[in-house]
């Protein structure tokens, strides 16, 4: 099914493998007029890119993005903007010793299971690198947004169980010591929104935030404001208050995470994202081949990954929030005559 | 936007307001042969009304589902079923003394700035109340589980934070004796399922769980498997290791929740939500009107709430979760050539 | 797959048999604030009601249409308004003899193929009562294009091959006496459209509207402009020359039928809709069973057929014409920043 | 809106300008295990191209499609095929002196209107030439149709009026020598179809072919089987008696056309589809600039352009209804239980 495409206005659809000869996203349904440049996309990817924190992948991409249409003068014409990062450090040979065997929290198994065939190199089509195409394409969605005003924030809330930045660093050194790797939790904040964005029911602000956050390789749980912790308190201690302050009406407290009903509230939305650590680690794994003969899965030496997902997910998160909220400001102009 | 849609091939669009003539679901997309009676949607559906559980609001809902069209001698017929609930007990005039105050926890102030005006009876659109239809709807898509050997089984495991029943007993009894709610997390269970189930990177099953619960009123959090714990250990404690057993493969844990890459790994789908507090509570709350004048909010005696949504939800995550599945299955059906 | 719907963001999903309990749209999408009533539906339902022409099927469907949801004091509210048409003269008992006769010009043996049942009675949803519904939910639109200034208007172009009114009742009568029938074509108009209306490659206006003709029962064919005239003649005789007259760029000739490019150039829409002869007819035919028996099949005197669908396809065309345009008008909203 | 997708479960996007960089055409949905090549899809290609017959531009696009993912050891993945086609040849300086004129049968005045600016160069995104994209998606659906024994096939029914081949060269060799232009008429013909493809309602074969067909540049006019003259005959004339032979149900006639009730028959599809002279003439033409101002427009000598369409649209057409198909197919799989 195609399934490749996020979003109903502002609506991308990415495409390739990561040893392949290249990714791409097209974005249809961005509105004409808006201005953007191949720098400020890459300034995004840039984010993204290994290199920058210390505990990531050594995998050199540069990955550059171009843009291949949809742009007149600078600006975005109303045509579909299809932008193409090329695949320059792809060496799938490397998967050639480990092509039959099931790795531990990776997709080989179900993808083969699903088509019949798997493209095992480098993960294919359900590997990270296709992350990439949404930062692309999140960075016009973010230009859109910055038009009304509208900024979005990831930070690190916590690796490994701990929020301290000198507990985080000892633990990721450790784990890279053993070969092993680490879970953790982005939180997000968008602020400057205007009340009202998101559609009831089906559409609502959480539920596509919640889509487009699980949509991400390796997460495992989402929360809006106060998240799995409202489960266990009481009416009286989650309900936010009204008030107005300076002729604006506002909550008094944002435990709701910044919406009602489902629609923003005006008040910054708030929420959590939880990944699981890296699936591919050094250490020995028991595993079995496609037709189940035992194995013991042991990585070659020099092989890329990072121990913790959480540093490079940051512009990705941001990134979904953008496409999730460019869209919902497109749909809400049609919610009254 | 026509947000009130969801699911791609197995596909649901209800409608309809709490305090309105009726509400009711169209179920389009539903293969043709499946034999499904209105005693079996309505069967659900009383799992859903209140007063089979105790702290369960008064409101005395007969919930009679009628099928309208898309069966004939007792199976479907590929056309779409039009299921009907009538609002027998709708009572909107206790509404209006409140009409002008904005509910802390509640849509009406959202709604307003977004569309304009708000059906202000009984929360109108955005009540709970749209939640029978998805449960009606629900129904159907088990039956059709059922036929490939998938069962959904969701449960409580916390209420207030407590996991034990006495205590959940003692605190519900406390806070309905104040006025107050309380919150609560569900986790829900699928098995039987086949390997292979979901669409890669945007619609993968965690994705559109994610969406399928948080497009639930009060829902606060999504946890897939191990969830927000996964963010807290190591890859080798979090891999489920491969083997084979009984001529099939299997992993040996299940703290992935049931997928790999966003596809059904052929182990139980496990998954949590988290629910607030009811935001409708009987003590004074201070508010202010649509015009931001202060007043005090106090419900008129008599108002009908649920201290705590979980028990009432149940059926609904399981309604969710099936209309999820089914879509999934039929997506699948175009996998191969 | 769900195939019952239309439009992209103002959006119908229809239901209902023929002979079932009833019939029904839900319109999801709607923008708030439209001031809209029962009675303006049932105006535009009685113009499609039999006995307001002659040569329309004496069934006595008093066609009630009854909004069930959506509004709140007469005015739309941005919720889905579902809208239901109950079958008060729903009688199966007389399709009981054919039912296993393949009736040629009818859906009976392509539906049963398809689905491996079919509900025979009266044509089950393939039944032309189903545009009722979309009838229904275009008065809704048209009061939206109202308020654009925007107007349709559908008139009959031919029938049987003649256009004058009397060639056309002496043909009309001397079918009828011969319990055949006849085809005809509707011509239609909209004007008052704005110029930039429609999006393009793959949602022009005039593949919309092709879409939405040839979804209609009994049509055959579509034309935009001067349609297959346009196969004909020369580019310097198709081309429609830009002017200037009163300060506003037209064209002197409206030979494209008031689109360029796939979007409307503020001239107005011109299309024309070809459709079939009623298929049933009271003469003999020599038919199949669904076991390949032969059969001649002489339909039971007093069986309810027109003799010529056009007159009651006016008002159908126009509301479809509706749908197409309400929706671009939205669409056109995010076209630019 | 994204109006740049066509198809939904095997579906398109295409996207790029016939001046720009590049233009591509992303799949997504196509199943896997499909053996496909690029030199099948330039096969496709070669067909639409100039110079193959006579009376074409002479503009020498070479048009090479390359794949750039969803493959793998020469099969599908189900993986997105992302499909990229470089422009070569695009010398957009031509176009300076005429930008802005407003060019008779031509986007530039509606899209300028629509987005606020207009990418004039070779008509931007208006261009037929993105119909290249169409044809390299379609030769993907076409093998999927063949492995179902399914068949299509175009020819030129006439141009200019005429349906010989020689008074068609004729009169193409004359409004070539007097720079004026000629419309055409496409005949179509699809074979070897199951009975019940298509789904229902808004997605009939009809429906979804007219669409397709009309969102074609230049297209005009749609004919299923009988077409315009079903308006004109008795329904004794127009249906198409069921029989037996071979122990297979079929219809002596068919002027349906090839479906009943919106769903294939299994009978031949055919249609027509009518093409409008080409706009772009030689010949002198009276316009106005954007601003209002009268000019004549005179294209510089050595603009390229056909003379008429039709030759070229011939692997276009295939490629539509090879679309449509192929999402009907799979559409299909989800019909029964």
């Amino acid at each position: 099914m195609a399934s490749n495409s996020f979003g109903k206005i502002f609506r991308i659809t990415t495409w390739g493998e990561s040893h392949g000869r290249a990714i791409g996203v097209v974005i249809d349904g961005c509105p004409a007029g808006l201005e953007i440049s191949e720098e400020e996309i890459n300034q995004e990817l840039a984010r993204r890119a290994p290199g920058r924190a210390t505990h990531t992948s050594p995998r050199k991409e540069p990955d550059l993005a171009e843009i291949y249409s949809g742009l007149f003068e600078g600006k975005t014409t109303g045509s579909p903007i299809s932008i193409i990062i090329h695949n320059l450090d792809a060496d799938p040979s490397k998967y050639e010793p480990i092509k039959g065997v099931l790795r531990p929290g990776h997709a080989n198994y179900t993808y083969e299971k699903k088509y019949g065939l798997f493209d095992y190199r480098g993960g294919g089509r359900a590997s990270a690198r296709e992350t990439a195409c949404r930062v692309a394409a999140g960075a016009v969605a973010m230009k859109l947004l910055e038009q009304e005003g509208i900024s979005c924030q990831a930070t690190i809330a916590e690796i490994g169980g701990h929020v301290e930045k000198a507990e985080i660093e000892r633990a990721l050194t450790e784990v890279e010591k053993e070969g092993d790797s680490l879970g953790g939790v982005i939180a997000a904040e968008v602020s400057g929104l205007p009340v009202g964005l998101g559609e009831p029911i089906y559409y609502k602000i959480e539920a596509m935030l919640a889509q487009a956050m699980l949509s991400l390789p390796a997460t495992k749980g989402f929360e809006m404001g106060e998240g799995f912790r409202a489960g266990k308190i009481r009416g009286s201690g989650q309900n936010d208050l009204f008030t107005q302050s300076e002729g604006r009406i506002r909550t008094r407290t944002n435990r709701a995470g910044g919406t009602l009903g489902g629609l923003t509230s005006g008040m910054p939305l708030t929420f959590k994202v939880a990944f699981k650590p890296t699936s591919t680690i050094q250490k020995s794994q028991e595993s079995v081949t496609h037709s189940g003969e035992k194995v013991t899965l042991k990585l070659p030496k020099g092989s890329r990954h990072d121990p913790c997902v959480v540093f490079r997910a940051l512009p990705v998160v941001e990134a979904m929030a953008a496409l999730v909220l460019a869209d919902a400001l497109l749909l809400n102009r049609a919610a009254k005559i």
